[in-house]
């Protein structure tokens, strides 16, 4: 009937993907538990709208100079340019700048939805995909930051993660400026100065991925990359470079907070903002310690600067310690899946007046991936609906009836509803992961019973029965009254839940 | 510091809504509630992308005839038009052509999440809204669209609606088409005929708005309305449009659907088409029997044709009957939340071969302001979080201590970050809806006690309270040992749960 030249292709957007039932079942029951620690924290939900006016998202990404650079934009009926939000920052600090009279202060809320990024997609890097976060807006009290850290331990050990799978690694802005005060580059107050310090943040910001050679160049003249591609570098000197790399890779010491902490006091000299920083260090310690997290979860890393422009003071970054095989079959660690940090400034953009916040994110795509490569998401398949086969179409009203008792007991029950003999519906129901099938021809309605097939003991045997008979010897199958129906089918769906030994 | 002139102004886009806790609270349990009827019937989850091409959506909105009009449309970098999806049947006829060879069969599938339509927004009209669609595809069994009528019955009861509070209605449109045929109307299958049918359809799908006698002149030779607007008619004859209006206002005979199906086996006469959706509507009607759901919930009403042009048999709606006042204070019926039908041909425009499908869906967000204006929603603000003061700020670790142990214990709680004394710190608590507050001061920490208020009973005696000595003999202030902070604390919220008398 249609035309062939005008049918569309089935197909999505570069960068887009549908999810099925098994993933959403284990995203699901991850976004519950992280849900429920940030609201056992204190923190309300918020829901902002997809769409922003493009003024208010800023351009505060990573790897875009221009403000449609990275976003999916386009002009509302006013001619305005609104796009799709990037992230939930950025729409928090407007809705603090907003409504901010209305809110509670400090304003806790967290936010759990997609954001869209208009950047090159790869295996694993989608232009749509989830964020979990919680933030706090209205104070300057290091114990805000020291909560992000827990927030994260609670968070990672809620999901099933064990102390040793993941490190919480904090880090403050302000002891990196101090550093970089000490080694003699302009200040941040200077426009030179901002600029050459982005480009060294950007610089260490990339250790993990170009390793302390490629950072080193990155601080000096800059880096030629394989594909002949060169970097600008910020132009240090090599005592500069020197002093930098030596604080980067100052090191976690174990855990050891009070030593690094003590390490970083020595590298920033008497920089006031570095002493600033690392007093800020110091409290958040002293906080943890006082939550029982200790240097085995979250550990003082001066290597951890995080990208973005706007972090003004702490900042922790989450990485996953055990390796998994990439896609390109190599095992590697497989880094950072969680991140934040305090943004004094943002929602100044807006006021005029500082209104101080800090907080974090979770990316829940990207920790589910790692927990499928490392094997350490279980199968999580759901059970599926009881299928109630349908022998004989002319009973379609009874097949109903047997399915409505068993939802009104509440047992998820479906009617096979397509075409096609028993052996097709078990098939079906096989597909569907169905604990129990249902089975009634004529001989079952002259008798007044009805048939129960334990499919999860049955998959094991379907292979090499022929006809229906043979089914019915089975002793998955069971023949029971028809009064009997959702009682036993519940002590099969019970039966199915007990691992045989 | 930042120049005013080039400050953002804090807006969202028009047509688009933040949602705070209290709202997001209510929405989160109504989802939660209709996502578990669903599986209780055998569907499962899909997720598709916010974005989807342009020629993938089709052109299938009530008010729009361009495939920009109604939509978020922009390029992608391939050149290619995609926008954001405007409901999720579109991406599930995607689906099931690009992955249905790696889908069970039927696919009985649901999907919750936001759909974006650029129409214009009014009170209650948002650009934004949650839908939350099931649809079963590979099925033509009418057992499919009688379950849509029972998942509707199921879902809205579930949702705490008495029966009378909402009515479930339910026709065919092969019936209309049979009631056409006899009315001497020309067949679909002329391009002529299928436009006058559209017109026609789309004139009875306004009768809840322009009443019997707009429908009228909407079948003839069109329509002014009050601002001025003409509409062009369908340009039957008087004969033609009466036959017509008989039929749409044969009613619902007070739920007696084997009478209403009786009635329309006249009208339709010999038309086969006519004739087929007569004995679609006596097959739901007999399992919805078998269902035990009667015409006091479903009933077969001839005046639902539903707007959309892809239907092709059955078509279901969902009204609550009850009156709210609306924006201009006017009491009126809330009119119709949640709609859906049978689309056999939506499949066929990808693959060239026809895959019966059906479906429905649940506007979450008009139902939830529908249960709000009409008092059905209870106040469903969650308790907030036990909220630990900071009288002394030298003892933060020991205020950390005292909220990590009670949210080890599983209780909410969060220290307060903000500044001030006491008294701004209860004003907190309040608008945080916290049941406890958690105070300790030097005399304390001494003795080794902590204080506890029990913010419910609280509330009432807050005003006239100057100093903390005052709080600290108020009945609703306990001091214990501080060893039984979470017990304690506990014992208060359990008892601000039991409502007084």
């Amino acid at each position: 009937m249609t035309d062939t030249s005008s049918r569309p292709v089935p197909r999505v957007p570069r960068g887009f993907r549908d999810l099925f039932a098994p993933d959403l079942a284990a995203r699901r029951r991850m976004i519950d538990v992280i849900r429920q620690v940030y609201e056992r924290f204190g923190f309300e939900p918020l829901e902002t709208p997809a769409m922003e006016y493009v003024d208010v998202l800023g351009k505060f990404l990573p790897e875009s100079e221009t403000p449609e650079g990275g976003i999916f934009a386009m002009r509302d009926d006013d001619r305005e340019w609104i796009a799709l939000r990037y992230d939930l920052t950025a729409p928090l600090s407007r809705v603090v700048s907003q409504s901010g009279a209305d809110l509670p202060s400090p304003f806790r809320r967290y936010q759990i939805g997609p954001v869209w990024r208009r950047e090159k997609p790869g295996p694993g890097r989608f232009r749509e995909f989830y964020q979990c976060d919680f933030d706090t807006v209205g104070t300057a009290s290091m114990a805000a930051d020291a909560e992000a850290c827990i927030v994260y331990a609670d968070a990672f050990r809620a999901l099933g993660l064990k102390t040793g799978d993941f490190r919480i690694r904090v880090n403050d802005r302000k002891v990196l400026n101090g550093v970089l005060d000490t080694a003699g580059l302009a200040p941040d107050s200077a426009p030179a100065g901002a600029a050459q310090r982005l480009t060294v943040l950007r610089a260490i910001d990339k250790i993990d991925r170009l390793g302390p050679a490629g950072v080193r160049e990155l601080l000096g003249k800059g880096r030629l990359d394989e594909s002949g591609d060169f970097t600008p570098g910020a132009g240090l000197d090599q005592a500069q470079a020197e002093r930098i790399m030596a604080y980067v890779e100052g090191g976690d010491r174990g855990g050891d907070r009070a030593a690094v902490c003590a390490a970083l006091r020595e590298l920033v000299g008497q920089s006031p903002a570095g002493l600033e920083g690392v007093a800020e260090l110091e409290t958040i310690h002293a906080l943890l310690d006082a939550a029982g997290v200790g240097g085995e979860l979250v550990v003082v890393d001066p290597g951890v600067v995080r990208g973005l422009a706007y972090y003004t003071g702490p900042v922790f970054e989450v990485e996953l310690t055990f390796e998994i095989v990439d896609e390109e079959g190599k095992r590697r660690p497989f880094g950072s899946v969680a991140g934040g940090g305090r943004y004094d400034d943002l929602v100044e953009r807006f006021t005029g007046t500082k209104i101080p916040a800090t907080g974090a994110s979770i990316g829940v795509d990207r920790l589910q991936a790692a927990l499928s490569a490392s094997g350490r998401l279980a199968d999580t398949r759901d059970a599926g609906p009881v299928v109630v086969t349908v022998f004989d179409k002319g009973r379609l009203a009874d097949y109903q009836r047997m399915v409505t008792e068993l939802r009104a007991a509440g047992i998820a029950a479906e009617l096979y509803l397509g075409s096609g003999g028993l052996k097709k519906q078990f098939k079906y129901a096989d597909r569907r992961a169905s604990p129990v099938t249902v089975i009634a021809g004529g001989d079952e309605f002259d008798r007044g019973e009805v048939s129960l097939k334990d499919m999860a003991l049955g998959r094991a045997l379907t292979a090499d029965v022929k006809d229906r008979d043979g089914w019915l010897k089975q002793p998955a199958q069971v023949t029971v009254p028809r009064s009997e129906l959702v009682a036993k089918t519940r002590e099969l769906i019970e039966r199915a839940r007990v691992p045989s030994p």
